[in-house]
């Protein structure tokens, strides 16, 4: 089983994650905890180079787009493939549909680029997927908590308006895949809402 | 003007290109001197993710095409396209016909992804292509000389036969674009036939 979780900044992915890699290991399951962009030692250095942030050099949104890329097919082959090979549960913090919210309903990517590169290029789609929603602000409140923000969460509020609403779109179009967290909730209470779509 | 110069390792695009620049330049030609991967500060960080040795994590193939054409992206928008806008010539060491002779023909990567790659993702293809072609043993020897070997210098000599035959291959359905020039001769005499086809 591949779980992937998805949201905007400092909606609580990570504390969910965790809470569901404990939850699963009480159970005497293996599990992978991973994230993208990264999950392999390479990969990691292609997300370090996406999230740096560079007053001199304006990433191209086409690059930005093909770096996430280069490093998911790394990260694919490297860990997801071989884990779920071995009956491993995988859980992974952002995959296909940041790319989708990200780059095309932020960036204003076109949703042709996307497609093709999701045809050609990603050999795994998660079965399921957490969409931890939440009002833009609340989340920023959060992120800013945690200190200097990268490259992405330096955006400005309407680009994570637009990211939201990129994952709302997914939502609508595959309900039965992703299913959509209310993150204004207790950290329990969004753990709980999960556990009730795993059984 | 846009020009790239092609070809396996150690045929000696350097020299001719430099030779070239310095030709132009005394012309009182703008001209620019570039490479790929690379070409721009953050194109260069990737060159150097595509480039260096990494014994405990091998690279799967579509990371390489994806990393190149990240690398591509970035420099076709921060270099190339404002050079040739002001009117400038571009000479470049290596640009998409290496992803076709090196990714497709050397490493049998799938002609279907490069192709849509290029149609999405390059902005700009070079007027004219100088293909340096020598048999590969001579071009090893040179590249051994100038030190240690990259990731790609370390292929086997079996490697480059295939990446010398997708060059071959372009050169028989774009003659018209991609010129080949005798590599065995001497600089002086390979200089003299890159001049008589600009001329």
């Amino acid at each position: 089983m591949f779980i992937s979780f998805e949201g905007t900044e400092g909606v609580g992915k990570t504390t969910l994650i965790r809470r569901l890699f404990e939850y699963f290991q009480q159970q005497g399951k293996d599990v992978v905890l991973t994230r993208e962009p990264g999950g392999t030692p390479l990969a990691e250095q292609i997300r370090s180079l996406l999230l740096s942030v560079n007053h001199d050099e304006k990433m191209s949104n086409d690059t930005e787009l093909l770096l996430m890329y280069a490093a998911r097919a790394q990260h694919i082959e490297a860990v997801i493939l071989p884990a779920l090979g071995a009956g491993k549960i995988v859980l992974c913090d952002r995959f296909i549909d940041s790319s989708f919210a990200y780059q095309c309903a932020g960036r204003g990517l076109s949703r042709d680029k996307l497609h093709l590169l999701n045809e050609n290029f990603v050999a795994q789609m998660p079965d399921l997927t957490f969409w931890l929603d939440a009002p833009i602000e609340l989340g920023m409140t959060r992120a800013r908590e945690r200190g200097a923000l990268d490259r992405f969460e330096q955006e400005k509020v309407t680009f994570f308006e637009s990211v939201r609403s990129g994952f709302a779109e997914i939502h609508a179009r595959d309900p039965e895949r992703m299913k959509r967290l209310d993150a204004t909730q207790t950290e329990d209470a969004v753990f709980a809402e999960a556990l009730s779509y795993l059984e």
